[in-house]
C-alpha cells in the first residue's frame, strides 16, 4: 500500500540523504514508522530521501492529520506534537530533528525561555528518542535567579535549565478558588506549594513512598539513604542509527547496587531531569552539563560532558531523596535492550501522582514542630549565604578561567620564548670550534628544551587542576540558581500561615483550618531546611575534596618542573 | 688676604648652599683650594655660597687667569681645564661639578662622543677627585660596533665607554710620513697598531714589563698569571664631603693578595678604565657598569652597580695581562688614606710610555711565527662567531628582560587574583554558621594566602635568577663591542704585510724592512689570538656558572612554591 503524506512546510535539504519539499507537496512514504524523527520517502519527481516527520502530514483513510499539531497529549503518536505546547504561542513551525552534526531546520521563532535553554541546534535536544516524548515540558520561561525573590541583582549568567515548569499538572488539577495567589507564574503556585498549604493536595501515599525528615545535630535533615551506592559513567561511544546517517553518543552507566551496565544518551538524562524537577518542589535537582549546539562529537566536548555527567551523577546519588526515587532507579537499572520495560517505567514516571503539591504528602516530619521564627531567620541567613557564595563563585570562576587562559597562552609563550632564546644562544656558541665548549653548548641547548617543555606543562596543567574547579563551580551555580525558587516556596507557605492567623483573629477562619495550614507549612519548612542542610554538607565535602585535588595537582606540577630543571642542571656537571 | 675671582659665565644656583653669579661679577673667595670642584665665596651683596671652580677666574697678582681655558696641560692647576680639550671645539662653557644628586650646570653643547658616553648629569663623571684629572681623555667618538668593520649591521645598543681615544699620545709622537693610513680615525691608526707595524714605536721595556704569549693547546694564549688573586667589593657606603653637601658612594675593595681594604669611588674605576683602554690596543677591557644620570643614591641602583663592578672586577682579575698591569695594581693596593702615594701612582700611569703602539713592544711571542693565512681564517671565524653571539645575546637579553617583567607584573597578578578569589570564597563560606565548615573555610583562606605568596615569589624571583643573566650578557655585550676594533687592528697589520710584500716585489722596499713588518704583524696576531682564546675561556666558564646558578635558583624557587602548596594542602587534613 502506497502511503502518502503532504508537506506542511517548506523543507530545504541541508545534508546528503535529505529530501527538499515544498509546502503542500505530496510525498510517497516507505513506512509510517519514522526513525529518529525522520521519514523516508520520495517526491513526484522520483527523488528519494529523508524528511522531518514533523514537516509532513500522513494521509490516511482513518486519520487524515496526526503527524503534527497535537497538543497536550502525553501519549500521542506524533513525536514533535508536544514541541508546540507549553505556552509557546509564537511557534509557527515545528522543530525538525537535527541530522548528524548538521544544523537542523529549527522553528523560525523561539520564545524567550526556549532560547535561554538551548542555543542553536542540538540533536540531543531536538531529537526524539521514543514515543511519548515530553521534551516540550522542559523548556519554558525560567525565572531570573535573584529576580523573583527580593529582586536584588539580575541574573549574571545563563540559567541552563529551567525549573519553572514544575507542577504544571498539579496546577491543572487544583480546584481551589479562595485564598489563592493571583500570580499564576509564582514559583509558590507553580511548584504546587500553595495548593499543598491550602490543603488542596491529595493522593495515595504508600509506605514505600514515605520520605522522612529527621531531627539531626544541626536541625532537620533528610534521613540517610540506608542503601548507598555509586555509579560509574564510562566510555562514551559514538553510535549510529538509520543507515549510519544519524549519530549519537551513548554513555555506559554501571550502578554499584546492580553491577549491571546500562547505556544512556544525554536526552535520557534530560528526560529524567525534567521528571525530577517536576516531582520535587523543594529539592535542588543538580543541573545537567550544558547543551552545546555544535561539535557534539568532538573529543573535548564528549570528555567535558562526561565529566559533567559524572559530577551530576555524584550529586544525584549523594542525595538521600533523589538517589532513592523510582524514576532515577528506573533510569539506572532498566535494561537498555528491554524496550518494553523502559517504556513501562517511563509511562509510570510520567503519570506519577506524587509530584509537586502531592510530593509534600509523602514527607514525614520530626514529632516536634519547628519554630517558624527560627526557620525564617535560618532561611534568611541562607539567602544571604547563597548570594555571597554566588558572587564569589562567579568571581572565582572568572579568575580561574582567565588564569587557565593565561597559562595556556601567556605563560606557555614566555617559557617557550626563553627556551628558544637559550637554544639560539647555544646555536651561536656552536659557531665556536673550541672543543672545550661543546659540553656547555649541549647543556644550554638542553636547557632551552627544558624551558619549552615547561611552557608545555603550563599549557597542559589547567585541564588537570583548574577545569575541575570550574566544573565544580558550574554545578554549584546550578544549585544556587535553584534555591531562590525553593526559598520562595517556603516563604509563600509562611505567608499563608500569617494570613491564616490574621483570618482567625478576624474570625474569618476556624482554628482547625489554620492549624492545618500551620502543619503543612511545617512540612514544607522541614523539607526546605533538610535540603539546605544537605546542600551545606555536600558543599563542604565537594569543596574540600576539590581544593585538595587542586593542590595535589599543583604540587605534582611544580615537582615535575623541578625535576625537569634538575635534569637540565645535571647536564652542566661535565660541561 | 682677600682672594678675588671673576665669574666667567652666568651660574644659577640650583641647590641650597650654591651661589648664583653673573658673568664678570667679582667674588671674594675664602680659599684658593677648591673642594670637589667647588669654591666657597661671597658676592658684592654679601651672599655666601659655593660656585663651580671652573666658572670663575681667580684674580692673582702673578697669574691673572688660571682657572680655566687651559688646554693640553697634564699638570695644570685647574680641575676642569682638560674638559675643554680632546677635540671638543664646540664647547662654549665648561662643566661644573655636580652637587649631591642635583643636576649640575653642564656645558651647553656636548659633542657626539660625550653624549654617547654619559647621558645627563652624573657627579661620578663630572666631578673631579684630585689634581690632574684626565677625564677629558676618556670620551671621544666611539666607533659603532660592527659599523667600522664590514659595515654589517649598525650598533643596536649604546656603547657606554669609548675605545676611540686610544693612543692619542702615540699618534702625536709618530713621525712617519710614508705608507700611513690617511684615515686618522681608523682604529688601526688610533690604537697605535699602524705605528707599531711600521716600526715607529719605540720605548724602553723592562723585564717586568714583558708580556708573554705562549703556544697553548688551542693556539696562542696569554701566559697565565702565576700569582692569581681575587678581590671582593663590599658595602658601598654613602660618604659626604664638604660640610655634608656633597655625597658620593664608596666601595670597599679587598684584594686577596694584600688582604688590605681600599676605598674606591666609581670615578676611580672610570679613570682606571680609561688608562687600560689607552694602554692595551688588542685587549678587550671589560666595560664598567653603565652610568646613571639620576637616582645614584637609590638602593637599587647602588646594589646594581655594585654587582656590575663585581662582574667587572672578576673579568679584570681573570685576565692574565690586565690583572698584573701596574695601573690596576696601583688601583687595588694603594692606601685610600695615602694621598701622596695615590697621586704618584696616578701620574706614573698617566705618563706610562708603554701604551698603544709601544704596548706591542712588551709582547714576546712563541718561537715559531704564525701562519698568517691560518690566522686570517681564525679571525674571520671569530668575527662570524661574535656576530652570532651578539645577535643571540641581544635576543636572550630582550627575552629575559620581558620574562622578568612578566613575572613581576602578569604572573604575580594572576596568582594573586586567584589567591584573592579563594579568599573571597572563604569569606562567603564563613557566612554559613555550620560548625563543620569552619575548618574548610580556614583552609581555603590559607590557600588564598598561599597563592598571594606565590605571586610574591614570582615577582621576587627575577632579581635572583634573571638579573644575573642580564648582568652577564651586559658584560659580554661590552666585550663583543670591543672586538671589532681589536680585529680591525690585526686586519690593518695584515694589510700592511700584504702591501709590503707587494712593495718588495715592485722593488720599492727591501726585504729586511718587509721582514720587520712581518715580525711585528706576527706580534699583533699572537696578541689578538691570545685575547680571543682568553675570551672563549672566560665565556665558557662564565656561561656555565651562570646557567648553573640560574637553574639552581629556579629549582629552589619551584621547591619553595611546592613547599608552600604542601603547607596549604595539610590545612585540609582536619577540615
Amino acid at each position: 500500500m502506497a502511503l502518502r503524506a503532504r508537506a506542511l512546510y517548506d523543507f530545504n535539504s541541508e545534508n546528503q540523504g535529505e529530501l527538499s519539499v515544498k509546502e503542500n507537496e505530496i510525498l510517497t512514504l516507505y513506512s509510517e514508522q519514522d526513525i529518529e524523527g525522520w521519514l523516508e520517502g520520495s517526491n513526484g519527481r522520483g527523488e528519494r530521501g529523508l524528511v522531518p516527520a514533523s514537516y509532513v502530514e500522513i494521509l490516511k483513510n482513518d486519520a487524515p492529520s496526526t503527524a503534527n499539531n497535537n497538543s497536550c497529549s502525553t501519549s500521542g503518536q506524533s513525536r514533535y506534537a508536544n514541541v508546540l505546547t507549553g505556552g509557546f504561542e509564537n511557534f509557527s513551525k515545528p522543530a525538525a530533528p537535527s541530522f548528524g552534526t548538521s544544523s537542523a531546520p529549527l522553528p523560525q521563532q523561539h520564545p524567550q525561555g526556549y532560547k535561554q535553554h538551548s542555543q542553536g541546534s542540538d540533536d540531543d535536544w531536538d531529537d526524539d528518542w521514543d514515543d511519548n516524548s515530553t521534551v516540550a515540558e522542559e523548556p519554558g520561561s525560567a525565572g531570573g535567579r535573584y529576580n523573583d525573590f527580593e529582586g536584588n541583582g539580575p541574573s549574571t549568567y545563563t540559567v541552563s535549565t529551567s525549573t519553572a515548569s514544575r507542577g504544571n499538572a498539579q496546577q491543572a488539577r487544583s480546584s481551589a478558588t479562595v485564598g489563592r495567589n493571583l500570580n499564576r507564574f509564582s514559583t509558590f503556585v507553580k511548584s504546587g506549594g500553595e495548593a499543598f498549604v491550602l490543603g488542596e493536595a491529595s493522593g495515595f501515599v504508600k509506605d514505600g513512598d514515605k520520605i522522612c525528615v529527621v531531627m539531626g545535630q544541626y536541625g532537620p535533615e533528610w534521613q540517610e539513604n540506608p542503601y548507598p551506592f555509586t555509579c560509574t559513567i564510562d566510555d562514551p561511544t559514538k553510535q549510529t542509527k538509520f543507515k549510519g546517517m544519524k549519530s549519537y553518543i551513548s554513555y555506559k552507566l554501571t550502578p554499584t547496587h546492580t553491577q549491571t551496565q546500562v547505556n544512556r544518551r544525554y536526552k535520557h538524562f534530560d528526560w529524567l531531569y525534567a521528571r525530577l524537577v517536576e516531582k520535587f518542589p523543594v529539592i535542588s535537582v543538580p543541573h545537567l552539563p550544558e547543551k552545546q549546539a555544535t561539535g557534539r562529537f568532538e573529543e573535548d566536548f564528549i570528555s567535558k560532558r562526561r565529566k559533567g555527567l559524572i559530577w551530576w551523577m555524584n550529586h544525584m546519588i549523594s542525595h538521600p531523596v533523589l538517589a532513592r526515587c523510582d524514576v532515577f532507579q528506573h533510569f539506572l537499572t532498566c535494561s537498555s535492550t528491554d524496550e518494553k520495560a523502559w517504556k513501562q517505567g517511563k509511562r509510570k514516571a510520567e503519570k506519577d501522582e506524587l509530584v509537586g503539591a502531592n510530593f509534600f504528602l509523602t514527607i514525614s516530619t520530626p514529632p516536634t514542630p519547628l519554630d517558624f521564627q527560627e526557620v525564617e531567620s535560618k532561611i534568611d541567613g541562607f539567602k544571604t549565604f547563597t548570594k555571597r557564595m554566588d558572587d564569589s563563585s562567579l568571581q572565582l570562576n572568572a579568575t580561574v578561567n582567565e588564569f587557565a587562559r593565561k597559562q595556556i597562552t601567556g605563560f606557555k609563550k614566555e617559557y617557550q620564548k626563553v627556551g628558544m632564546s637559550f637554544k639560539f644562544l647555544s646555536q651561536a656558541f656552536e659557531m665556536d670550534q673550541q672543543v672545550y665548549s661543546s659540553g656547555l653548548n649541549q647543556a644550554i641547548s638542553f636547557t632551552g628544551d627544558t624551558y619549552e617543555a615547561i611552557g608545555e606543562y603550563f599549557s597542559e596543567q589547567p585541564s588537570k587542576d583548574l577545569d575541575p574547579i570550574m566544573d565544580l563551580l558550574a554545578l554549584y551555580q546550578g544549585h544556587l540558581a535553584n534555591f531562590p525558587d525553593i526559598i520562595h516556596v517556603q516563604k509563600g507557605a509562611l505567608t499563608k500561615v500569617k494570613e491564616s492567623q490574621k483570618h482567625v483573629e478576624e474570625g474569618k477562619m476556624d482554628r482547625t483550618q489554620a492549624g492545618g495550614i500551620n502543619d503543612r507549612c511545617n512540612i514544607i519548612s522541614c523539607a526546605t531546611l533538610a535540603e539546605i542542610q544537605h546542600f551545606h554538607q555536600i558543599r563542604v565535602r565537594d569543596f574540600k575534596a576539590q581544593m585538595q585535588h587542586h593542590l595535589q595537582q599543583q604540587i605534582s606540577f611544580f615537582q615535575k618542573i623541578t625535576g625537569k630543571l634538575e635534569e637540565a642542571l645535571q647536564k652542566y656537571d661535565n660541561a
